[in-house]
């Protein structure tokens, strides 16, 4: 909800189980548990070992699958997904998984992340003759995978993943397995689990605890899984890996109860929390965050000041699709939506207020005018990652480079446009220090492109240009 | 959502507006703050002047006020309702207001709170020859105004709450006229705020933020309002009077950025964390809060004791009425639903976890065993409540004694049933101390009859046998 | 649907069952025949001898009872009632059955009719303190029931209907009994079956064949039945009784397999049709039927005069609530709703369009110039009824003598108004043979106050001012 | 919902108009009045100029397209589909138009027949790489123009219909023009229109009559039209036609008030009637028809012998999909659906009960059964067509040769499994006879194949083994 203030949208989530009775509903409880990746649509694709069949729609996971529809699911094996809101480009069948059933049998796919030569593939396979369907990416997998010429499923997939460039994180399953790929630069999180005796596979480790699975261990980068019914197999379809783990999943996108990479997601952002104490220590009397993400950072901050930690704004839980805007006139007269200031805390105070990130500055701005309004003193703006100065073709939605504030404003002009007393961003160095990775080249394994510039794949002008269809 | 996991459910909101042209919308957003009060059903009534009319329905809010509907309500003054998820007992005829239209003209009332002589009034005005259309409370103010023998409104009115009993804040609609009623007890929280010129009133103060009202006062114990046209009157329906607020409203039910009675909920969960600090100073690594009432009380126990706070707990977001419970089977492989442990935090820790209550015990036994399986090595369990022995028959669903697990297990043996290490509640004088009333009578003017048993108005044979129908 | 663009519009159905473990889906499939009578509502209550419970709703029947719903509906008794659709005064509140239930034991009622003194009753009761929830008749008897002195429910009942006058079918409801109740006048039809050891009550037969029932005999004007686990016992509570059956059951409202007093609807229908042609035998090549309810009537005129009857005019089956009808332009660039004429058939043809009434003339006139513009070279409108020059007072919502056409306007002004080339109306003589109801009294037993402003029972100013609310 | 007894499906209808502002609601309206054709989906995809969009979904058109969605829909011309009820190979993905987007620019297809070689053709397609997203023919051609070789889209077009084999009737569409083409034995029926400057497509006239179109003439076998802005013009793209109308459309399928190649169906049918009259004269006391499609034919019968044509059978309106089916316990005690007989009519008497065709011969059974428990002392069943013994390949839902049981049952056996008195066929010749085509042949251009197994194109092994998805 507050993504879509922010403009700063998740790309999908991705579940799969493979060997279970209850395959249906272990992935049904999976997708609900990474339903925060995604609120656009979500889809399931069952195999009983003969056929193919699945259920997606448009809507949260509880409003797709009800238990009408879910009775109607059965499988040993299932993969789903679930994809983000975005406001154009929708509709029902860019839901995931994509299922293509054929005389020669079925196929079906689930992606997270964005093709950066998608534009480029999309162009030469319709010069072939192929129709799409879709105007996602993932669909020009399913066209390399069906053109390729090598007669095992497996040698086309890694066939089709070769010609690939970008983020992605796949599910593919047929009839008798279900293939995992990740990127060569391993840019979004997956990880596998295991359920009695069956395989899990989840962009996020919370989803393997929500079903009760055992975390086994992550996928890496330019990895192939082969789960089927005799076990599983891994493989490297790429020789040239290097991890480049997007930043924001930490700062941003994933659950708190998550771990990427070993390492816990709150515990990342209380870290930056601490490391934001050292880059500013504020004079005040008050700490808050701006809900969800930014509660451990603020508690961090809180916690290495000594600053009290109070709950000075909070989020309306019950804030839905069906929520009726307030008219422009009510908002004048301060109709509240989303996020309210907690007049009790913050009055008379200076006030600390800590959020995650800064992309178009409007939500920043609105909060700080929230919290004056509610009769804080002074309200001191930290942020717990660098300026987002560029784009990121990745699967993040954070748009062009003209809408993000940080791409032409300095520090100092920001400060203005939000009203804040203060303002201050983390450094890329203590971005890297907080979450706190292993050592694995100079970012730690990070991608901080959004922050640096430096991206870790090429970028095609095609891809600048056309804005493509991410997961 | 975890109210039904504790068995413990709050009672409805009220939210009344008089003299705005926006009084549909104004009331659509003051009910939407109070959604946490009820999530059962939701209506709105108006008048233009001439006219009453209305529409309720089952459901959140935004699901009963959709845009569409929205659109055909229309006046210059409303009150609104939010009703409490009851199991039975329920249907589209309680959802209230309810709204009486005669030849003579028309009537809407909504209430939040429960009459503990209902019974007696119900079975006196049926052997009259009155006919009940519902099986609330309400419905019985609604007959006793009718037959009030005065000729005008507020007399027969003043006539009417001369003969309740128990708990109640009402607002009251004619064609011309909001009254506002508060009990001689003030069991219920109401106040008074001002938008524009328009008067406002809601069940608590979040609600006045929200649609941007300047909070003026809270309601008096025994107070009859009267808003029309030409502005407000107040006075005094019953002499004997003596504020018994509800310390469940501080401990459980209101929403953090509410006050009542000058007091800011989250400020006061917090100092009852610090009380439970000076309780029992707990040897551990980390505190944890249950998800959203006692993360405020788990900051001030973290703060007081500098034991770090950390997120042990997160609660699934989306779990929504048409969320699919999982099997036994299921449950038992350990899907979990509602809330998730967070192992990245717990695996190894000596943790303390704090709640607001335990009625059932059921849900604190299902959190302690979830930390446990997530590695937690201890499970220290602190409650910033005393023990509730004793039911409620001001409108709060802690059903029957049998029901309460305090009322014949000791410390220790609730301990021992809920599988914690140490349990530790607050005493009474330490979560008078923490709230922080200023000092009227013995208990700072609060209720504390589930704790104590002392109820502060008679109860009658026919309300114990009766589980009768709050608001 | 063509009853809308009529302005005649039916006022409801009722159906009964006693001990019968299929109570609920034997009145679903019992009121779901009855769906032409009423499409605004519907509802069941049911008893299984301990309580009474219920489920009613807004829209069709199948709309109402999802088999989800039905599922949660059991019983050995049960009432039943459909509602016409109307665009004022309707709402949830007012769909049938009303169940009240009391600490001393339930009542539900289902109504079809019109009461001419609801308004005087009405006040009374509201000046001795009654609320009403509905703005329906219904609710009158109900606090009659209530308020009568009696001791057992069956004095209470009768003494309440011995204050109503005008057209009435009831059935009254409570735990242990079905009283089955019908107007000194016997307005309404009403008739009883056994279906194995059921007894089965329906507003029309046609209900008693659907579910399998067998017909026993039509309820008499003034009598009362009481139906119970000991078996059924009839008695009449007025001594004063005259049949005069709605002759527009005959011609309009009643379904064709329908027998009302013992003569079947189609075949009066079609008799109407052979009076036509003594009344005016035209020199016509094709004879068309306004769908559905002419058919019959042109049927028999065809039969009577040798002229072939031909499908001229075509009903669009799947117009429903939810179709969108054509904007102005759309309908004057010729877009078409609901019927359509059959170029094929009318084409360079004198047609003889059978129709059964005329209200207001504009569906009269519509049908006239759909004809026209197929090609029809004449067109002769003959109906099966006299001019309508009196408004029902007894259910059937003819609006007000304003609105009817014939009220002020000779047949030959009417013609002129509807563009035909010749328009001829039975007269009352011809009516009477038609339907050929045994002698019984001048007019047969058959109410005619529409066509000769002769009502059969006093009629107030009270009820002509207000136009009160039918069943 | 007769057919689904009947087991005697429809295969989906078109409609399309070029060049008119309100595109969108004229083929909201025509497709309305087509949806006896399909019930299953709905979709209209609509150009305006530059880019195709549409909204497609499953059930009703009425359900379809709603007041809000058709707000969004606009364009200068559009192509719309009703597709038929099946139980299997359903689904949001099959409904049509089919719409396809690619960097080049967009395509839409609309069907109402079916290919017999669409297995060989999908075969020798995903050998090539090609993926389809659907389960239904009509793709096949989408992929066929897709890989045509030519420049222009017409060419691509014409090539690709060159390869197909089969009943179709095609609307295909791009940004800029509307392509109409019907198979070389003409076996779907399609018809042109105008509506002042804009032109008009559908499968039956009916549906140009609703909107105000002008009829122009029937599209011929083997014919290509393209629309335009700059007009229309007509093609042969096949120089073998003989044009082959399926004689079902006549005797079931069409609309009484549609034209087929110039002959209106209701007479056709009603002289089929009179053709039955020849075949077969009975002594008999009312003559009645199944409705809807056997009424035009059993007036005819009635009109030729003189025995009275009376409403014997009665069909629920309302009956819908969400429809309760009664238990199998319920239905054995009587409770009926869909079809109701009139005992009134019916008691005591020789019923001729006139039917267009029999296919399993479970509903003729059901009906003669109806009739009898109703009273009828004989049941003669007449038939308007000749026996079905032979499956459709051409798109009409007539299952499997087993199913037939005309295939390996004599009449007279026939009459025995139906419980009929006495059973009558049309022969072949007065089925001819009676529909009264000009000569075209021995068959006047009509395709008989289901009663002579003549069919008009190869029939080819694969098409028989596998029941491929029509329209």
């Amino acid at each position: 909800m507050l993504a879509e203030l922010k403009g700063l949208n998740e790309e999908c989530g991705l579940f799969g189980v493979w060997g279970h009775e209850d395959a249906a509903q272990i992935t049904y409880y999976g997708l609900h548990s990474l339903q925060h990746r995604g609120q656009e649509g979500a889809g399931i694709v069952l195999t009983d070992g003969g056929r193919l069949s699945g259920l997606k729609g448009e809507g949260l996971v509880t409003e797709v699958f009800t238990a009408d529809k879910m009775q109607s699911l059965s499988g040993k094996a299932a993969i789903g997904h679930v994809r983000y809101a975005t406001s154009g480009g929708g509709g029902y069948e860019n839901v995931q998984p994509l299922l293509f059933n054929s005389q020669s049998g079925g196929m079906a796919l689930a992606h997270n992340g964005n093709l950066v030569n998608a534009v480029q593939l999309k162009a030469q396979l319709e010069a072939q003759g192929s129709i799409f369907q879709t105007t996602s990416d993932t669909e020009v997998l399913a066209h390399l995978i069906k053109k390729g010429g090598f007669s095992d499923f497996k040698s086309r997939v890694k066939n089709a993943l070769s010609m690939l460039k970008g983020a992605y994180a796949f599910l593919i399953m047929d009839e008798n397995q279900m293939l995992v790929a990740l990127d060569p630069h391993g840019l979004r999180p997956l990880s596998l689990g295991k359920l009695g005796d069956a395989y899990v596979v989840a962009s996020e480790t919370c989803a393997l605890d929500i079903v009760g699975a055992e975390f086994i261990r992550d996928i890496q980068p330019g990895e192939l899984l082969v789960i089927d019914d005799s076990g599983i197999t891994a493989e490297r379809f790429s020789l040239s890996t290097q991890r480049s783990m997007c930043t924001m999943e930490y700062i941003y996108f994933s659950r708190p109860d998550s771990n990427i990479d070993g390492i816990n997601v709150h515990t990342a952002r209380k870290n930056l929390g601490k490391q934001l104490a050292l880059e500013a220590f504020i004079e005040a009397d008050v700490v808050t965050g701006v809900p969800d993400s930014s509660i451990s950072v603020a508690i961090g901050y809180a916690e290495a000041t000594g600053i009290p930690y109070e709950l000075g704004l909070i989020k309306n839980r019950y804030v839905g699709r069906t929520f009726i805007q307030p008219s422009q006139s009510l908002r004048e007269q301060g109709v509240k939506m989303k996020l309210s200031a907690v007049r009790g805390v913050v009055e008379g105070k200076r006030v600390v207020m800590v959020d995650d990130s800064i992309v178009r500055g409007t939500t920043s701005k609105r909060i700080v005018s929230l919290l004056k309004e509610a009769g804080a003193k002074e309200v001191h703006v930290l942020i717990s990652s660098p300026p987002i100065k560029n784009p990121c073709y990745y699967g993040i939605d954070t748009s062009t480079t003209e809408e993000l504030i940080a791409s032409d404003n300095s520090v100092e002009e920001i400060r203005k446009i939000i009203g804040a007393d203060t303002l201050t961003f983390l450094s890329v160095e203590r971005t890297v220090a907080g979450i706190g990775r292993p050592f694995e080249g100079e970012l730690h394994g990070q991608c901080m492109a959004c922050f640096t510039g430096k991206y870790p794949t090429e970028i095609f002008e095609e891809t600048k240009l056309q804005l493509s269809q991410k997961c």
